[in-house]
């Protein structure tokens, strides 16, 4: 297979990445079989060829794309024939909202609620980097941020109120069917769902029953990796 | 003319409703020639014929429709060969994701923000009315309320991360060109621009540059109400 993802591995082959899980998606909405390589934190060796260090990245043939979004636009614009991610440019453009919120509120509220999940679930040789680096970035431990679960389990709470509003008067985020704007929400649940047992959605939310129709897409390519709780 | 916009006033004719804004906008992206009536808090009974008591409320000949979402949903389908709002069944679906935004996030926030200026601009027979229900909804006085500017403006700034980043690579919120995601966002900085003195946005960013350009649109119909400051 001359298509490969390039996707983060937690121990245990548990694919935790809220950006590799939307490029999965957007590869299984196009119809394109890929082979996903995992790539642990201290194995960035691996996609140096990338001249990036951060994954996912896509190589397609002799087409080296990486970054999600790029990713995204790379692959809607290279197989228009197949079903369109975005459906068309205003479509493509809001999309782009939904990522740039996603990116800027979404996760981070949401890796605060995790991150000593994300921690406890790594390759015992990535453990160190993770630390280093996650603490120097949020200016506090591993376990300061755990000790606080609660409060940021609260404001990832808050985040919701758009989709629950949104969901609970159409069944996707795309409108009646899915498209990368829900790929984009979907890597965030996701994230949490593989390697935390925190509850983040209750099962009277609109939100609970769009999760349980995203994991049904793709022959169930979502729960292939079984959740954590 | 056959097609009414009934449509908030305060005092002086300032048209500063976020959601009669959408329409406005939205009405003009159509090319539809609208009369614009407008109404005050205490006028109500101008729209007892639309069976509620909320504006905007359009009358399209013998149609009437309330509510700006069904409002903009209508005009698309009614007029499908004018210029389209969504681009698309995808594109509807994300711009109801950037309204639910919009209703659910940014204007509770900006209200907070606002919320004296609102009541300083209104006429003096609405002021009784909007002091009361406003009061009771939030709990506090008016006057607590415009205590809090400061901490209500830094909240609300907090929420515009990711349209910021969002303008940093595109002109729109809609993408290359203004569609009704952007009329959505618009509405709530003229709601702010046409009644309250206060700095939403820092002339670096990108959100400003977008801002003039919403202005300028359809012959600068943003622009014909003054700003306050």
């Amino acid at each position: 297979m001359t298509r490969i993802l390039y996707d983060l591995t937690a121990a245990n082959n548990i694919r935790f990445s809220p950006n590799c899980w939307r490029t999965r998606m957007a590869l299984a909405h196009k119809g394109l079989e890929t082979h996903c390589e995992p790539v642990r934190f201290t194995d960035k060796d691996k996609i140096a060829f990338s001249g990036q260090k951060r994954v996912p990245v896509l190589k397609d043939g002799d087409t080296v794309v990486s970054d999600s979004w790029k990713i995204a636009c790379y692959l809607e614009d290279a197989y228009p024939d197949r079903p369109s991610l975005f459906g068309g440019p205003e479509g493509r453009g809001l999309t782009h909202f939904v990522n740039c919120w996603a990116d800027t509120t979404l996760h981070p509220a949401l890796i605060r609620t995790i991150i000593y999940d994300i921690f406890e679930s790594l390759d015992e040789a990535d453990k160190p980097y993770f630390r280093e680096f996650r603490e120097k970035r949020f200016g506090m431990t591993l376990e300061e941020m755990a000790a606080n679960r609660d409060a940021s389990l609260t404001a990832f709470r808050a985040l919701l109120a758009p989709l629950n509003a949104l969901l609970a008067e159409q069944p996707f985020v795309c409108g009646g069917n899915p498209a990368y704007g829900d790929y984009l929400i979907f890597g965030a649940f996701q994230w949490a769902r593989v390697l935390s047992p925190v509850t983040l959605l209750e099962p009277d939310e609109p939100l609970h029953a769009w999760r349980e129709r995203m994991l049904d897409l793709f022959d169930g390519l979502g729960r292939g990796f079984a959740a954590k709780r």
